[in-house]
């Protein structure tokens, strides 16, 4: 029953095997490897893109510091959401990555409204020498609370970073989570919406450790390389990530896997309610913050459940006062231990 | 007949297969996985130093720059080897993560010597707020010619190191090659030669992408700890990377894939001497750096040998004309595939 | 009739009569000038503080930057007001010199509260590599909206500060003003409650352009003095700046400065009160922030005033529509000059 | 008899007296005072380059860092000579401003060579993510060993640079002395010669502490003021730099100025030429490199001279063995105090 996140599940097999099958004689290294080509053009198609860059890291973190960073100035600032990953879970690696520059965060408990996003960049606007310039919005697709921006939402942001002449990052760590909950096209959840270039998440998905980053327009290809490799993200043995992204997109098994994930984290929610707790976010992918009686996170505990619990110390004190937690399902949950979860309400 | 790098190579069956092994269920993300345990463990008596700190990132690159990076501050200056690793391979990278340092370059066709890094220093010294500082000394074994310092060179550049109270750092991208070169054990090769932290190479001798960074004294673990994560550099699926770190010390696999590599090369190095070819290096490792007619050159690149070709183009020209080669030996090259290219002289 | 800032007004005659007078012969350059020692003894004794390191930097945002660079690791976090100098008018040099560290803003329209910093840093509190780190907190004394903190609210500020073990910076680009509203020593102002290094302000109360950085534990001298001189504030001919410090001490003539600046300005305050003026901030230094009828603010450019007017085009529009104003006194302005201003009401 | 800068004599009288008329009334701030229009026409007029962008500094270092900073990715590489001020006396400045950029020293006793400076491009070159990349050349006029290159000299270097197409920096420290040495005009000294952007000083030839930048392709100015307002160095109190500056333009006083320095300086190589002193270096301009008895330095001390004394210890030791010196002459410096020097060998 580990609910506790989305990295710490197994590697997908079919993707575990297309690694090892890449695993015979030499290969180009630095990404010049054969499957790199395949990746490369299975991106395209899928996005429908044709001439988009596509690159391949290891972690989310590598993936959003440098694809930001090639859209920021060190006297720039980029506009995100007050609690997303890139300001409270990378150690300032935005600010790294891009020289020095700033994080001005929009207010607010999980998604971006349009109007606040317009007033933080209201406030760095004009032609003024002593505040941080306007730079790059970066929008999280699933949020940090489980939230998937309607392809409207997504397009109000977009629109206002647009009328302000700003560069658009989709911080897409779930990606595929927010996809299937949408139903729509990965070219309408990016380019066709207005987004420049996104982090395709991979590793919480079932992959090993890959990212890829895809500009849609492939003027910054040649400065990311530099970028990437000035980072130390660049993989001599690059065919390792190549294989894993590539398995991922084979006959769709990321949407599968995200589709699975938020299918049971659907029927975990429900359980919940049925069972008494109170939602706290609005589960639209694989993501619950819901909360519940210190007994019953005792009773899970006990039972070996894996999760975060918010605001508190469960181990003591009244067994009813409520606690909250954070539940996450990756591809690799059951039906079977999400019931097993739920019997202890 | 790969002979370009040895970094294109395929990975040691053994390490794919813990790599395997380690795919199921659910693991601690970040380090935090059991595996890592026993990896820590295994460094530790491997370099008899109970007390050091380890750590495991996936690119040469990200291990030197971050390990250096410890140990530099902004104003500082970073003593190397004129062509080393760190000043012509990897793109600013030290530069970068040390917060824009200097490199100094220590005049030298192949390693240090104790006088010139000695002169260096001198060139940094004395309470001069206008000068860069004089900062750690980054030492290469094997260097990138594929020399080995003898213990007695390595203790001897560390000693005026430690004359001007400076750090030590030593990449080991090929640090099991110089090993078995010598004979000698880990320890004597680092901490009790005078390196206060060394990056600890895989990639190269057939794992995947994994380097240990292996800090004889703890005290920077924690900053360690923060620039990697800074750095984009932390895994989430750390498990991947302990596998492959602790396959590759089981056994002393690490020693047996070196030995191999630099036996195959040995092999090489007779043979090409034996056919003619002019030697340039002295091939302690795996390395050999050639000279030999243009007309073998095309024999071997119309049968399939890839490596690269020096000073010039080996299509067209006098076929008696020497053209320099650099041929590396990984862990999988052969004795067969060694004779097969020998058999064109 | 100029109250758009302090940053615009004459050199007070006895400070360009020093600098005239430093103009003989040759010094010695880069700080080691006669009178550079005149200004560190007249700035510990000024400050009580015999073993403060003191050092001279041409402009605040030198100032600021230099000293919160060295208290703050690049993976750390300044706290800082929501709208302090340090977030809204540089340009993200602290982020700059700190190498890429994070400011994060304590929600507040003009001081700190204490609980808003214990929250702020609470969120940034435990041993968790993926957060940026606690750093300093900064605090700006005079407040940008004119507010001076009692002796009571800094140390309250800086108390929560200790607990988290943070070092404590004061921007003191206004420090003359807050000081002689307070009626305090400097000592109490700053190291009596508990503040780490200050900006002491010269350039803005009647200098040419000077600040002085104060250390009252010198531990950081030497770390300053290579951060300056890589950040190119270190002057050759410092006498310059080290004579506009002399005579700014002399005699407390930077007390007077600011005592006039502040009477001028609470006659300012009176006169807008009587005359129906909104004061919108607590004028307790040389800064209002007030609100008028437009045709006030067209009468008053009429006669030439200068001065900043917030939220709005004041050309036109209703005439008796409210709309703010920011007037600042400096050392040079007269009641003279108030008068003419509050005869347009 | 001070010859140990030209950092360190007195400001010339008309340069302080523009100071002094210029401490009048209310200014605006941060560049946009009235004197500064006049130092932009002035500029523009001397230079012959009516789009020039132009902007005032205090330091010598932030022109240097500035300017390459603006002509600089952090991934690439300034080349420049092996004993550049840039690199051997500005503290990692110019990899600060840089970003983390690299610094490669084209090897030379004093000027650069077209050769040397070809090589160390070539081995920058080609479409490697792994190396630096090649960015700017930084030229020196006059360099720090007292040499001007000729017109002819630096048309060959910079035409070097274009055929790499790499932008040309000047740093015109003693920008004064060169040209007239030279007897050439600005513009053929700079644009007209290939030079993208200058660093004219003002500092070591008689200012307080000002320098301009030039950039004579205004495409970089809004980055510049950018940069210039983030690294602290855009200074509130500006018509105080601009008088500076003024004044230094009028009646090409800073020609005069380096005429005589230039001029005192002939009559000491001559003088110590004729008194069996070894020159060392070809003394252009006002910087002489001599090696005379260690018993004429000690007579000199004796008599209150200051200079460097290089290579060794000249108060103890065999009286007639030869040490070096560096002999600096700037605008204040006398034929009488140059014969009083003269008249102790």
């Amino acid at each position: 029953m580990f609910f506790a996140s989305d990295n710490s599940g197994p590697v997908h097999p079919k993707i575990m095997q297309r690694v090892m099958e890449a695993n015979s004689g030499y290969a180009m290294p630095y990404g010049n490897d054969d499957i790199m080509d395949e990746v490369r053009s299975g991106i395209r198609e899928t996005f429908e893109a044709p001439d988009a860059a596509v690159y391949l890291v290891a972690t989310g973190t590598a993936a959003n510091a440098l694809a930001l960073a090639c859209y920021t100035q060190p006297w720039q600032t980029i506009f995100c959401a007050q609690h997303s990953h890139i300001e409270e879970d990378e150690c300032n690696a935005p600010e790294f990555y891009a020289g020095g520059a700033k994080l001005t965060l929009v207010p607010t408990d999980d998604k971006m409204t349009p109007e606040g996003l317009s007033n933080a960049i209201a406030r760095r606007a004009g032609r003024n020498v002593h505040i941080a310039q306007a730079g790059p919005v970066s929008i999280t697709q699933t949020t940090e609370f489980g939230g998937v921006h309607t392809l409207e939402e997504l397009r109000a942001l977009t629109a206002v970073a647009k009328a302000a002449d700003l560069p658009v990052h989709l911080d897409g760590a779930r990606f595929a989570n927010a996809l299937v909950k949408l139903g729509c096209t990965p070219a309408e959840m990016t380019w066709k919406s207005g987004v420049d270039v996104v982090s395709f998440g991979g590793t919480k998905n079932g992959c090993m450790g890959v990212e890829a980053v895809i500009f849609f327009d492939p003027q910054k290809a040649w400065e990311f390389e530099l970028r990437r490799k000035r980072g130390a993200h660049l993989f001599s043995k690059h065919r390792y990530l190549s294989a894993q992204m590539a398995a991922y997109l084979e006959d769709s098994l990321w949407q599968d896997m995200a589709r699975s994930a938020n299918s049971v984290c659907a029927r975990l929610a429900k359980g919940l309610t049925t069972a008494g707790a109170e939602l706290i976010n609005t589960p639209d992918a694989n993501i619950i913050f819901t909360r519940f009686p210190r007994a019953v996170h005792q009773k899970l505990h006990a039972d070996g459940a894996k999760y975060y619990v918010l605001d508190g110390d469960y181990t003591s004190g009244p067994a009813d006062e409520m606690l909250g937690a954070r539940l996450v399902c990756d591809w690799s949950m059951t039906d079977e231990l999400v019931d097993q979860f739920l019997s202890h309400f």
